[in-house]
Formats: structure tokens, C-alpha cells, sequence
């Protein structure tokens, strides 16, 4: 395991929520606040980075992600290049190395890498020279860290806490790094309550998501909650044990008005897109008023400003 | 229809030139040459959108086009991003509209939109933020108004008037959003004498084009016109009815210099681009003296950055 | 041949070093080093090239090279823009040239351009405006002729002289525009021997690279040497007449710790990358404390700036 935080206790990477602690992501929730303006208000923009280099280095094609990262690092004043690298899977590891000391000997501050396969962000951070910093920006089903970030930031911005709240993460938990991330953050955050919803097929192995409840009917799962965290559901699932396709898993997993109506009056509704409207989500409650889902993404560029500033801050100075 | 207006009357949107006036034409034409400078002279550059984020979404490949947006934004000083993403016929619209709330959600100010099928810019405008605006890249055959501004501004530097002129529009008519939004541009600009020529099976259908002659002879077409605008032919019409393959094509629609002397001595050729040399025009045509092909693609730098101006002027202010 | 000259002396395109002067490479990597930084300090950032604006357009894919091009264009202040094209070979010439006067019409400055097809970058050079450079990223198995800067650069950096060095160039040198590049630089500075080092199959014509001793067996020719610099080998050349496949050209031709000992103790390890590790070289050797490999990398970008800079340099003043 890579350790993310320099000697200091500054963070140097960010591979993963699982071993931060409270007021490590408090402290990154709090400064990613400041970059948050409202829709139609003009975002921040400063130089506070001017004279670095941000490289996206995505093996998955993730446009929003991508987008997202880019427009976090040119408001700080940062340089972006942007590379999509397809690496045959025999040679992986070490390609993406040499990819990456190119990368590092270009003068690269900082890599923004999303990859299918579980460990390599890690193996990068493992690499670099110690001035550069590795972000994640997926990792195969294992972690996403920004994505949890901006859906624990999303959480307090309208629930003003987390001890007390109930959330469900409902689908297919099973192969989501959206919800490990966001386990990883509301456990060090204080959220007892975490029930994760779907068919069995599509829940994580038994030692995973220590003290959640599971649920095998979405009603009972969603009963009172304060947080409904949907999952989006790969085609490729269906056909699986008892996972059924398309109108038939809407049928048994979807997130209805009348399911919704089983959550608190005042629950909110998250989706980390892009939505399966009609088979995971009813586009009512996608489009609803207790979406928040338009929410996540504006906070998904202030959480990268907030990382980036965090782990870049040292180079600056 | 998507108003393109704000209530007082400003452009918001550009989606087509079909309902604007010629006022709104002209003023537009006229802020888009004031950005206009010979080659080998720097282009102008400000810095009048610091701090807005324009995004090109592009559904179509069409690199020309993109740069062309891309450096129109980059040389007013706005911040731009550029998606091209792949979307699957049957959840188009909604995916569609996910991917423009995502980039609204990320203070994006501006999409450029590039889209095969008919409705796609005219439906995202519709559901945008009020302070987001749409600018159509082309949309189907139905319309492609910068095109349009860059053509009748290039005839407008030859010809210093609309009014009295003679113009051409040779080759595949029918599927022609270039034709359409020319002929829009033109029509209310006050040329009077707009001629369609090509086969019978290239021509639009009868109530469109209402007012334009139409000619199945390219000799009589071209006759005493000032303006010769010229359409690309995309190779799968080959086979259609009456269109002739390549070589024929050539010898029966093709702009050789012979049919270009029976328009005006001092007749101006366009063509929007690509080209098929040797298939709808001649290359001696192509690049000789009558030819103003590089200054639609000087001037279409032009009108794009007099149209983001324009769009958001206000969202500066 | 295009003329890479102004009529001053002063350097207009950069397509080849084979017709360069000692002088004007001397001044080129005079240039280049003022660029170069140490891993880990920032780049230089200039604004000698604001309001210029430069195309990448790529026909084949190069992240790598297109990144340290983009960089450098960047860091010195200019505008961006980056294309990949597709060009169906039928009318490539042609479409080529189209693409190019559209660039040039939206007022790009300098054209970076690889092209898989021997004499692309030359075409375009004879066609271009007075105002307008055209760098060569790579041409065929013809020209790189900044990585033969590059190259030259980073022996120079850890030899301090040219004259009386010992090179082995190593591999397919038949196919290598690398090679080709190095050699005509080498030979320029003073480099009085310089071997080539390959299964026969891999050889150049007995026309070329005149006055190298050519060596069938790797042991004889790294014996002594100064500088090793291996070829990528392209795999589509297995089986080829006496060309191994994987493992036995490793073992025919791969740069291993053994072999090294047979140059000199200070003999310095080169690769264009990217690396076949364990097939032209092994991983301790690349990655050992001869391999010079990221310095070829970090040297690639200042050798650009130095460019750019000098084929610009009069458009800006």
C-alpha cells in the first residue's frame, strides 16, 4: 500500500478515502466549499498553481471525469494535457511506468490517472519521483476517491451533518468503486447507519462493508433513510443469477416516486452518472425535487480544485 | 422552436439563421469583420470572456470546424473544453441532455453543439440554464448558421452589397445544411436571384427553397452569376436515381474552368470543405483566382468569435 | 527539396538535420540547454511566443511526442490546437494540403506534423505562406529531426564534446528515422565513429549512412564505445530473413548487463522509446545508472522550445 500523506502529514496522493482520517477529509470537504458557487455565478479562478503541469492519463474513456479534473486544474491557472493511452494488457504495468517517467521528465506536477485495473494508480505513486503527486480518478472497481469526496460533500451541504444520517447505496455494490469510496468516507465521517439495497448477485463479499445492513427488498432498504445513493447498473450484469434485465430490474430495483415516498419526506437522491433513466432511476426522481444529483457534479469540480490546491501546494511555495 | 432571443432582443442562442432579421444579420456581420485580418497578420486577442468556459460537444467528427470554435474562444480569452462523445440512438435525447446539464453543472457558459440528427441543438437550448447559451456547429441537413454568417460575410468583402446579386448553390441541395443556412442568410439579406442546380435527385423538396429557380443544367445555371457556392457530394448519394458516380459526376455537375466562364468575369467561387478535387470541382478552380475558399475559413474564424461576443457579451458585463 | 532556410540564414522549418551546418546545430543546442531544468524544478515559462498559435496535426498516433511538443509550445506562451487526421491514402497529398491551408487561414503559425508517408512534412512546406513553419514530428522511416537534437543534446550533456566518441546504433536501423536523424547530426558534429549494430535484414542500403562500420554482432560493435543508442524494435519485423522473434532477438541483439560491460565503463544507454523491455533491452539496463532515457525526455522539451522559438522568434518581433 502507497502511503498518500507526506512525512508532514500533508497529503501527497490520493489513491483511496480507506485511510484517511476524520479531519483529513474534513479539512479537504472544507477547502473544496470555498471553490462551490452557485449555478449561473462565475466559478473561482485563480493562479495559484500557475507554472504547473496536470496530466489526465485516462486507460477508460470518462469524458465527464476528465472534463471535470481539466477545468478544476486550468481555474487554479495550472497547465492540462490530456492523454488516452490504450496499453496492451501483457506489457501493462510497465508501459504505463514508462509512460508515466515520460510523463514525470516533461515536467508533469501532477497525474490524473483512471485505469480498469485494480492497483495501478497505486503502482504509479509507487514510482514517482517525490515532488510529483498520483491522483485517482477511478481504479477499477476499488476506489474513487474524488466521486466520494464530492458525494460526502453533497451529503452535508444540504444535511448540515453526519452523525444521525441514514443512507442507502442501492444496485450493484458489488462491483462499485462509487461505493466503496463513499463507505470509506461516511464510516470516517460518522454515519452509522449505511444499508446497501440489490440482489444478491450484486452484493460485495461478505467481509466487505463491515457493520452495513443488507437489504434484499428495495422497501425495506430505503425505510426512513436520509440519503439514497443509486448505482448505475452495467448492461453486462444482466443474465446474471438473479439479477433481471432491463424493465424487469427497473420493476425490482428502481428507484420509483412511490419507493422515494418510503425515505424520509426530506431525503435527497445522488447518482454518480452517467443514469440508466427508466431502468435503475425513474427520470421523475432524477428530475425530481429531491435530486441532487446536478449538485454532485458542481461539486465534483470544486472537491478537484480542493485536492489539487492540497497536494500541489507544496510545489507552489 | 427554441427562441433564439433574450427578451430584450439580444442573441442568446444560434441555432439558425431562418428568423433572423436582416438587421440582426448585418450587425452581426458587421462585429465579425472587425475581427477579421489578412494573412500573415496576427489575429486580434482579448481578453473580453476571462474567466468563462466554453465547451465543444461534438457528436460528428469535424476537426476543422472544432479548431475553428476552439481558437475563436481561445482568442477572446475564454477557457475551453472539448468533448467528443458517442452516444446511442435509442436514449440520444435524455443521454444528450444528461451531458449538457453535467457541463452546465461544471459553469460551463457556452456549448457548441455538432450533431447528426435533426432537433438536438434546438432541444438542449430548450432545457439549458437561462445564463447557458447554444451555438449549432451544423445539426443534420437542417442548418449550419456560422457557416452561413462566413459565407454571406465573404460575399458581402467581394461584392460590397447584397442587393442585385446572382448566386449559385451547385451540387447535392437537398441534404445540405451549408445550402440552408445560406440561403436563409441570403434571403434576408435581399438577394433576390438564388439559383439551385443539380440532378433532379438532389433537390430538395418543392416547398422548400421558395423563390429559388432551379436548373438541371449546370451551363444554364451558371449563367451571368456573381457567386458560385459549390456543395461537397458525399460519395454514398453515388448510385441515387439520377447521380452519376465520380468521373460522371464530374463531367455532368463538376465546376471546371469552361462552365466557370459562364458566370460573371469577375464571379467568386466557394466551397464550404472538405473538397472531393476532381469530383465536384476542378482543382485549377479550386485554387485559382476567382477562388475565395481560404477566406470563408479566415472569416469563419471571424464570425465564431463575433458570435461568442455576442452570446456572451451579457454574461461579462 | 524545401529549403528550410530564410534567405537571412535564419531557420524557417525543421525537416531534416541532414542539411543543417555544424553552426546552426551548435546553436540549436545552445538553445535547447538554456531550456533544460532538472527533474523536479520548474520549466521555464515565457511569454516569447504569446499570441502565436500552433497546430499539432498527426496522422499517426504519438501521444508522447505530441505532449512534449504541446508542452513546449505552451510554456513559451502560445496557443494550441490539436488534430488527429485521418487521411484516406487515395488523395492524401491533396487532402493534406486542404487541412494545412485551413490551419493556415485560421492564422496558425507553426504546423507540427507526423506523417507515416516519407515527403509529407516537405509537401506542406512548399505550400505554406511566407509567415508560416512547419516542423517535422516524425517522418516516416526519412526524418525526426528533433529527436536528433534531442539525442545529440543529451550526449553532448554528459560528454562535453563530440569529437572522438565512439556511437553504436543498435537495431533496426533499415526502418529508423531516429537513426537516420542521429547520424546526420552526429555526423555534422564531429562524431567520426559511429557504428551500426543489426541483423542484416535491419541494415540500411549500402548507399547510406556513409563511412559507418556496420557490425553483425553486438558484441564487436559496442566494444569501446562511448554512447549505445537502441532502436525500437517494431515486432511486425519478426521473422523477416534473420530476424528473430521475442526471446531469440533478445538473445541475438538485446542490450543486457554483459553486453554493456563490453563499452566503456562510462558508456552512456539511449532509447527513443517507446522500450520493448526484455526484447531490445533489459529492464536493469534501462533502467540502470548508464541509461541516459528520461533525459532524452526532459532534453526533448527544451529542444522544441529551442524550436519554436527560433523558427517564430522573427514572427514575434
Amino acid at each position: 500500500m502507497t502511503e498518500q500523506l507526506r512525512p508532514d502529514g500533508s497529503l501527497r496522493h490520493l489513491l483511496t478515502l480507506e485511510t484517511l482520517s476524520r479531519a483529513q477529509l474534513e479539512r479537504l470537504l472544507d477547502r473544496a466549499q470555498t471553490f462551490v458557487r452557485p449555478l449561473g455565478e462565475r466559478p473561482p479562478r485563480t493562479q495559484a498553481l500557475a507554472g504547473l503541469t496536470v496530466a489526465n492519463l485516462f486507460t477508460e474513456p470518462s469524458t465527464r471525469t476528465r472534463v471535470s479534473f481539466e477545468l478544476a486544474a486550468k481555474r487554479l491557472g495550472a497547465e492540462v494535457v490530456n492523454l488516452e493511452v490504450q496499453l496492451s494488457s501483457r506489457v501493462k504495468g510497465e508501459s504505463m511506468l514508462d509512460t508515466v517517467y515520460t510523463l514525470q521528465s516533461l515536467h508533469v506536477d501532477a497525474l490524473v490517472i483512471r485505469d480498469a485495473e485494480a492497483g495501478v494508480p497505486g503502482l504509479v505513486a509507487g514510482h514517482v519521483a517525490p515532488h510529483v503527486s498520483v491522483l485517482s480518478a477511478g481504479e477499477a472497481h476499488v476506489s474513487h476517491p474524488t466521486q466520494g469526496l464530492l458525494d460526502t460533500l453533497t451529503i452535508y451541504q444540504r444535511k448540515q451533518r453526519f452523525a444521525g444520517l441514514a443512507v442507502a447505496i442501492v444496485g450493484d455494490v458489488r462491483h462499485s468503486r462509487v461505493a466503496r469510496s463513499a463507505w470509506h468516507a461516511l464510516r470516517a465521517l460518522g454515519v452509522a447507519d449505511v444499508r446497501l439495497v440489490g440482489p444478491a448477485a450484486l452484493m460485495p463479499a461478505a467481509n466487505e462493508f463491515e457493520g452495513c445492513a443488507r437489504f434484499r427488498s428495495i422497501g425495506r432498504g430505503l425505510e426512513g433513510v436520509d440519503v439514497i445513493m443509486m448505482l448505475r447498473i452495467q448492461k453486462e450484469r444482466f443474465g446474471d443469477a438473479d439479477v433481471p434485465d432491463g424493465e424487469k430490474y427497473f420493476a425490482a430495483w428502481g428507484l420509483t416516486p412511490e419507493r422515494l415516498a418510503l425515505a424520509r419526506p426530506d431525503a435527497i437522491v445522488m447518482h454518480p452518472q452517467p443514469m440508466n433513466r427508466g431502468i435503475e432511476i425513474a427520470s421523475e426522481v432524477a428530475d425530481g425535487a429531491q435530486s441532487v444529483i446536478r449538485d454532485q457534479v458542481r461539486n465534483g469540480v470544486a472537491v478537484r480544485m480542493a485536492v489539487l490546491a492540497e497536494v500541489l501546494g507544496a510545489r507552489r511555495a
